[in-house]
């Protein structure tokens, strides 16, 4: 029955169809198993952003990458 | 005064600009009405998810369209 | 199908329960009139927030409540 | 590095702590399996609603439980 | 630590890099500042909105724009 | 016009009211200098959150936090 929002970012051309499809039944599993609830009604919803858009620590993580490479 | 943030599916080339905007008004009067406070500031934002990005029950929501059809 | 999340002060003691089945229903119910979509899964969330920890335009709501009365 | 944000309803005295632990544990895990990504950074945060808060299709979940019973 | 989420129209082209850089920056220090506490952690994540799918008061920014032309 | 959401760990006794009210001045006049737009109508939002509920990198503050004394 939960809603669970994932914010990621979008980096590679992005989370494939499979990587997401994988991901959101796991959680699925993952509530039923550690809370003994149904996930019936569990809603995942995904949601790629742009490396500009997200940051850790006051620096975006185009920043970041950028800074390692 | 409430923020409403709305997460639907992008389907059938998307929700109108009429619709959005009709969406919006009734969530405002509803507000209103149900609340008995001013809507002035009420702000609404919807957001439309792409199909493989929102799942119920651990199936997205592409593969649920398919299932059906 | 939407997740429909709404933000508002709480004030004045709090929606009472039958407000927030009101509103629930009606914004399921503008959501099928408006989009022609179903709302069997349609989840609204209400949150209730501390009027000091809601602020709009710089100001918290205590604030703006207080220099208003 | 995601940030998932899990909205559940409160219900019989709450999710235990270690429940929480748990939960927390294996999203980040997921993520690391599926995206083959750190999740060094990862953020979750479970909010726990009250029934009365949080509907389905219209009815909270207070009202659902009852039908039920 | 915190998660901060910023929805903001986008107008005019969009926020830059730069001030998406800026504005992310200044949010981390305030955080320090105000709180004292570390903003190592501090996740910003920025989201612009189109202006159809936003709405102040029951009217799409859109619409706000234009009458005020 | 922004609507900002920070999501916060209640640590020490939690936020006090000065300081909230503090931070949210400072992130409007934030986006004005950045973005050159007017804050009036932006809505901050804090919530604080139980260190049980809010984990990073797959542990809870709460944990992280015992770890380190």
């Amino acid at each position: 029955m939960p809603v669970i929002n994932v914010k990621m970012t979008h980096e590679d051309g992005g989370a494939s169809k499979e990587q997401k499809e994988e991901f959101t039944k796991k959680i699925a599993n993952d509530f039923e198993e550690v809370f003994k609830r149904s996930s019936k009604n569990a809603v995942v919803i995904i949601e790629e952003v742009n490396t500009d858009n997200y940051s850790i620590g006051g620096e975006t993580i185009t920043n970041i990458r950028k800074n390692k490479a």
